[in-house]
């Protein structure tokens, strides 16, 4: 099985994270693809960074079926275009956000997200609603920190996020902590030493989730809501994005 | 005042249509700006061909801003781009789902949709979800029509339109119905007659939601979850969105 | 246009307000009728005075409906009546709460509300439940303010009003103030002004939605739920609000 | 134990069926006290019927209290004015509607509503999303009779209603029947009888809520949201209702 | 009327409370059996607990139905097993927390809830969420104390959940106070007393809720959900459970 | 990894199902060890059949760990015993429904399920609302089959499941479809050929989200809600589960 783990930024770092955590929890058989996106931010911590790095994601979902990679994780915490990452998708495609609270939901009664900077909370907060974990997940926290200063503090950074953790576990009574940024994937296990409790971490987890997904020999419904776009004319900057009449769209149905 | 109306689509018959129908109820004094994106697909029916319209949007919104409107409508049912679109305009910016669906739920207790392929409903119930408006919609309607047989069948489309609109009045007992897709602009008022309840349209409810909310002083709160994102550099195909460290971004804070 | 804005009491000072308020946002064209109820209480701060001011607001909406106003506003932040006056009203009917509900959810994606008595947060609760604005609003939050100390002792009330939107700012991590009662409305500039954030006030915004939807050529649905009321015999203390066979009953169905 | 039941219509032949009906389950040692409002329509079947009705029922709560009863029941569907109600009350207050929906939930996992107009549904609807019954109930259905066809046709009139209820039990899978008016008081056992399935019945069930809760020493909270109202001066048509500043006014508390 | 107070656990002390608090409430002629689990522990402090508790539970409520009583309390705040024991009931069955939401939400309009240890909370949760309380409940409050404590601590324990009542009355602004365990049947009065706002306690408001739901006539529906268990062949420790051909197994319908 | 799947009825058949289901999608490296309960109903299609077959699957977790397997699968689709089963186990424990609606939900936007006798609908939506996947699922269906008749007749059996099936995907319109019982195991395959869309069955989603996630290194967290249940003396029917002070007790904390 092959999976590919699309970074969302331009930032490599993120990348080699990615594949280190990944191939960390990996089966044997699995191949994991690291990739960064071509078009996009370095990092993202707002709706349009979101946006703008969906046009990346897009790309790469694309070449990665062409390479017929089994699965897509989306590395960033917002699980930018995910849905439709599905539509152009044959395999599952999950993104990190979804994956952890997934899995902590079934490790906890209740778990509490920690993030980066308390205006990315707004996007968990959608995404907890719209996935239906709004009663498992007590509350999402900011640390403060942004995205990049992960990489460059190192562990400073990582103790402003244990402190905030460990809050979360007192105040929020909370059974499990879920990581809220990609960048955090290195920290996990290091995390969970210091608070003493379950600490879910979305890349890995995600890397599950396709595997477990994909070993059922499932993939997204090519039915309804997420069956292949429409093959239509794309125009401007996102032109190369245009999807044929032939390729997937030969076995689109009109629904 | 200037509204700019954005076609999310590079469809110019879109474009006129949404004309039309803003300056038919604009204000005196309320100038409407009608354009149509350059990136972009010619109809929006699924995730994908929202995730791609966004670009468009984007770029026009900026255009916009530079232009000094003082706010936005963005003329697809499916809302794409909208929090993005926030965070990079000083004034309101609505999409016209969530117009019709604020303005439907004043002047009813329950309405429905009816929209065009039944591929795009998850959108819209994921838009209601957000928005809060569940309790109000009984039901989201398919007639089946893709968006372009709109232009082109013309009449014979909107009899389908109808004829759903008479099953949503008799089988959900609802007091309005909401068009689901902006290429049903001209259509409100004949659908309107023939079926004898009040008929939302998006394109119109949006334009007086923004008169309303630009006329009363307001605009995106710059506070928070919509500020204006960190200036960041842009790669690939997005590279041209890229936001200085003047402009806008020099207003910024970090939160 | 003509709106007539509502004050559900009996103190004159509210109509004042309400009357300087809705025309410091009202449209060229639109003239503003303020009136008081003649039956009612001269404050709301219970369930028992919102009962009683009902009466009086289905009076005034009468009278304005045989005047030919295209729209009213109930101006008190419990909305009173909303629903029975939007029966007997042809044009749309709205309440302060509802419409600054609807505002400040379009100019941010979280906001918190800052009204008077603790007594009077179940209202509002209420109101944000059946109008789907619970995810919106993080926090109610009560000065501790009797309504008619704002008029008494003006700035010292405003500030413990500025006081309690700084940490709903602060602590509910808010991008908008929903200012909490139809006394605040000449307090909103000067309290926007101090807190540096978005304040939606009820009254003006209240207007402007009316403003719209009636320019949009709606009003309340009279087919369904809301349809004019069935012509009764009415007895007792509300003997003169009955509504004869001619008048709005005649064109009502059954249903 | 004294038990006002309070018919909020002027129609006299439901103050006697919800005599009846409230004595047939009474215990040994509970009076029933079975009042007409003074104030008020003959029937209820809209917003505006019920927000004059409260008048009536404000009246008459405050005469039960006046007379020492222990407890109030409000015998309309809608539970016109409940929270006012309570705020004037020492004892219990329920309405017939928020009673059957305790009942029905106790003895079966999924009920259905029946009731008379399609209009007065949204009534029915929002009581149950206030009152937490949403998912309880799974449909509320009307009869399409008007609440005085029931006076006057009788067992035809039960006819219809016996076979929604059929439907209600087949389509709607529930294992009990809500009846959704208090003129089906006396109903109640023929209709169980014949469908097969318990039937609760609102102004039985109010009355052994009443006895129960004040049974058990407990009455209105008078701390916080339901306290006794404010003193005030009230004008018009409801000076009546005003509350001095002796009796319950001075146990008041402000909060 | 005989109602069966079933205490799920094997501490006599409850069992002795429970006869206490019941009678103390009970209606003349309303018979109280109080018995304890044969198969159980001592305490109930888990899902573990609950689990086998529902053991005991099952075998008493058999052994009440079988002597004929006319309705059954489950005297802990878990509620364990109360649909099982429902299927194999004739009349109403009702566990102490419901009860207990039932009469908070209708004598206040938002309660708190005081139990034990921590790890409890989540039951209660869930509780509400099932049962629709979960806005009438603003918060769920450990008192830290564990379930058997309350029986040797006595007045010592007393005043740890007094203090925390007092808590709850002004930070979660509540009308009523529910006491979220069986062992505190004997508080009620005392902590009412102290902290001067009702208190509501499960073991007397289940009691008055049986005499209420069974004087209405009505028990549980054995139509659908509830119908009493297809007969089955049952193995291991729990063989002596096995339903036979005969019995109530003779009126089970299949569905 | 080893993995023990839990039959909790008695009938040989399903573990037998379970084991070929669980071998067909298991990682190269996982041991299946398919068991059965000892105590417990042949099938389980009630609240009464579930609350007796957790004595069974306690049983069965207990020594499980006792063995030291990884993780343990509850395969009936009540997930009978959940939260009990989590809190006397290390790794992870997870129901089928539970999983099939995790798996269900990143395949499709939509999904219904498909069970067995019309009773068993409202466990499942029990399931589906503490879980918070109501509104992924649009319809819990019912084929009308006693699970035993699975075994009896099977593909007559099957040709319902399949008519069901369909009338969910044209009605329902949903991308995926969840076989409601662990006696369907087997169909999957064959039920998804005939429908065209994802069928997910629960075992083998089940056997795959414990590898996901103690191939995480997770399990179940051993703080909060879930810790071991504290030691308690046992009695009756009941008293073999007893846990003694030392083994898993020994590692609890008080909270």
């Amino acid at each position: 099985m092959r999976i590919q783990i699309v970074n969302p930024t331009t930032t490599v770092a993120f990348q080699e994270k990615n594949l280190a955590a990944a191939q960390r929890v990996a089966s044997a058989g699995t191949e994991i693809l690291s990739v960064s996106v071509k078009s996009g931010p370095p990092s993202i911590e707002s709706h349009f960074d979101e946006a703008v790095s969906t046009i990346g994601i897009l790309e790469a979902v694309r070449e990665g079926e062409a390479a017929g990679v089994d699965g897509h994780v989306i590395a960033c915490f917002g699980d930018p275009g995910y849905l439709a990452a599905r539509e152009i998708a044959r395999g599952p495609v999950i993104g990190i956000a979804e994956a952890a609270f997934h899995v902590a939901s079934i490790i906890s009664t209740r778990f509490s997200v920690v993030t980066t900077l308390a205006r990315t909370k707004i996007i968990c907060e959608h995404l907890l609603q719209i996935h239906g974990f709004e009663h498992q997940c007590r509350k999402v926290r900011a640390s403060g920190l942004e995205v990049l200063e992960l990489e460059e503090t190192g562990m400073a950074a990582c103790r402003d996020i244990v402190e905030e953790c460990r809050r979360a576990v007192i105040e929020d009574e909370v059974g499990a902590i879920v990581l809220g940024c990609a960048g955090m994937a290195d920290l996990a296990d290091h995390i969970q030493n210091e608070i003493g409790v379950p600490v879910v971490e979305g890349v890995t987890a995600a890397t599950k989730m396709i595997e477990a997904i994909a070993g059922l020999g499932l993939g997204t419904s090519k039915i309804g809501d997420l069956a292949y776009p429409l093959p239509k004319k794309l125009s401007g900057s996102v032109r190369h994005l245009e999807i044929g009449d032939s390729g997937p769209a030969s076995v689109i149905r009109k629904n």
